[in-house]
């Protein structure tokens, strides 16, 4: 089987955008309007932080749950992993998800700045500089003989795209507008010189973008 | 978790049947234009039978590669095991899937007529009779906790249907129409008074429905 390097679950705005500019430690997104576009996850009965019974199990649920299946590893960007900027001043910041980070496999984390990798229950993550290239042999080394994710951000899945390493894309376009922010596309007509593309409109409101390499 | 009784990639025509009445050894679907009804599966890259490299990832893939995900145990009825009738004459029949079922869990088939199990590879099959709630006891404590797909055919998702021990089902509505055979429903609306639907048309020609329980 060939290891794929696949985007799962990142949800954009309707024009394009997955995250704001002004990320802090109180906007994870960085975006007072960025956090309503992850609601179609929440409303289904797989969603991992759900709290109470219940919960859809129509299209959005299955996408919900593949986030995991199959993969071995996940690469993200270091504003995935914090909110801080340059060389880190210390070791304690662990991540936004806690003891129990929803990954359960290693995690590489770009970044130009050294840290001994660390272990949160399932979940290690490793801090890694170099090119995707490298990285990516890296995590599919990881990943023993599953897939690989790519978590995002914005900048870190526009910077595999260019090398152009990405297998798959699932992109769930919000309906929501949110106008200024970091764009993962203007359209994504863009991608069709290289991906084949499934349109699917959820009941939800969201309309699910399915790319696989031609 | 609740352990779940899911009806998965289900394939009927746009009249609703889902194989047709003249089952033999060459015909397993019981209808010559039946096997026409899974080319959506076929298609994809996550097909299980597939031989050569390629196949698409888009929204078919999803339904196909989540066939095995989360189950530890299949119902089936007997016309799906195989196309005899009646009492065994010999336990020569082991089913239609090779040394190598796809199953790869316990496999409860349904039938008035004793039959010791057998394991082929990773896929143990047991025969057993009784009602459908004790059935679904057997494969839910066998499942270790996942949950239960409900394999077909028609008529043995309509004995589980009218006992109210299904909580999901995914239909894949196929463009053919076969006009005679083994009906699953007369319209998708009927189960629509304990259920809710999700419609999902793919651009491969098929439309997946998708129910939940209210």
């Amino acid at each position: 089987m060939t290891q794929l390097l696949r985007v799962q679950n990142f949800t954009v705005s309707a024009d394009g955008i997955g995250a704001g500019e002004d990320q802090t430690m109180d906007s994870p997104f960085g975006h007072p309007g960025a956090g309503s576009l992850f609601a179609w996850c929440g409303a289904t009965a797989s969603w991992p932080n759900r709290t109470e019974p219940g919960g859809t199990r129509g299209l959005d649920d299955y996408f919900t749950r593949d986030f995991a299946h199959g993969i071995g590893a996940e690469i993200m960007g270091r504003n995935k992993f914090g909110p801080q900027r340059g060389p880190w001043r210390d070791h304690e910041w662990r991540g936004w998800w806690g003891a129990e980070p929803p990954f359960r496999t290693p995690v590489f984390v770009l970044t130009h700045h050294e840290r001994p990798s660390f272990t949160l229950s399932d979940t290690t993550f490793h801090f890694v500089g170099g090119d995707p290239a490298r990285v990516l042999e890296q995590a599919k080394e990881a990943a023993q003989g599953l897939d690989v994710r790519l978590g995002g951000g914005v900048s870190t899945i526009r910077q595999f795209l260019d090398a152009d390493l990405v297998d798959t894309l699932h992109v769930a376009v919000s309906p929501v507008r949110l106008g200024t922010g970091l764009r993962l596309w203007e359209s994504p007509q863009e991608l069709l010189d290289r991906f084949h593309l499934d349109v699917v409109p959820s009941p939800s409101g969201v309309t699910h973008h399915l790319f696989w390499r031609r």
